[in-house]
């Protein structure tokens, strides 16, 4: 099953996403997430967190539209996202987009951002997206969809990623290792709709600049 | 020798960052960070990069200041922060802030952020900050200085850190590994105005919020 997953980070505008979220998904809130979901017309059908930045307005919504609730106390060893993610992998979901993952608290951006580490190996394929752009990991094949002259940003995520080869992409990689903290990955550009990265050894994070 | 390295990303505010820049700071632009220095008032020693998005205005005052210039080809392995990074390690420079380091393009932000790993190898210790957030590497023992209800947040930055031990934060940490992904370390608070993190094995991200 595929989840959308809204958290409480920065959307700009709620037209270009509105084409990750698909009639069959399900549909999960973090927490304030739910304000950006209600913005969107989408109505959740699970919201999970400790209800600290809920809105008055978006909790009277919540009770209009019977939506179930899972609620947390504040104190706790997780992210309102992290319990969002498991409450959707106890629900068998194996593939997830999480959409206002990115805000004004960078530890917030960073941890929603190593969330697809964590929810790779419990066995959610998880993507983020903003208004422009995609990201997600890598830790083998991918093929990837793009436009030409499109940016493909390649960041390691481990210690090295060895054996980088590439296709599609102005700047080929032919099994090379990079370390982390190298930009040697960043902005490179897809020359054809297509694009295929393979990883021996590692993850690499990829992020896909849709605007350019 | 101490360095300011000002980049392209997003600042929405200069007065807040006037008290990273020091009198006997060398002072290095990434290409188009020249723009936010000379809104900061400060005058470069040195603009690293391939000119590709420094503005004409800012061009003269290149010439104007007769502030010293290192280009590169646009098509090249590096971001122009990296070679400004690496001209900094050249004159000397073990210690250094980053200054418009996040922005809009979230791979170039990731980029900056791991720069601190690839750096902290070479032997730079690199800080990144903006108005309300500082983050650096601990990869041992940190003292950090804070205010009590001020939030540090701890993100691994290798597949596990082990052995985390922390004094002078509301939710203690007593040895414990964290593995990378897993949101446990976000939003810790200080108890008191200094807090001590304490790392036996990997690399932790320190995130500390100013505004709370």
């Amino acid at each position: 099953m595929r989840a959308v997953i809204f958290t409480g980070g920065r959307i700009e505008d709620y037209e270009p996403l509105k084409k990750y979220v698909k009639q069959e998904d399900l549909i999960i809130c973090a927490d304030s997430g739910i304000h950006h979901a209600l913005k969107m017309g989408v109505i959740p059908h699970l919201v999970v967190g400790d209800m600290d930045s809920v809105t008055e307005e978006d909790r009277g919504k919540i009770c209009e539209y019977n939506i179930k609730l899972y609620t947390f106390p504040k104190e706790k060893d997780f992210t309102d996202t992290e319990l969002a993610l498991e409450a959707a992998l106890k629900k068998g979901v194996r593939e997830a987009v999480l959409l206002g993952g990115l805000g004004d608290r960078p530890d917030h951006s960073l941890a929603n951002i190593f969330l697809m580490v964590n929810f790779k190996k419990k066995g959610i394929d998880l993507m983020l997206a903003g208004v422009n752009w995609e990201m997600f990991i890598i830790d083998g094949v991918r093929e990837i969809e793009g436009k030409r002259g499109q940016i493909l940003s390649l960041i390691p995520l481990t210690p090295e990623v060895r054996g980088i080869k590439t296709a599609g992409l102005y700047y080929p990689l032919r099994g090379e290792t990079i370390p982390m903290g190298a930009s040697r990955g960043i902005s490179n550009v897809f020359t054809e709709d297509r694009a295929v990265v393979k990883v021996e050894q590692g993850l690499l994070l990829a992020v896909k600049v849709l605007g350019c």
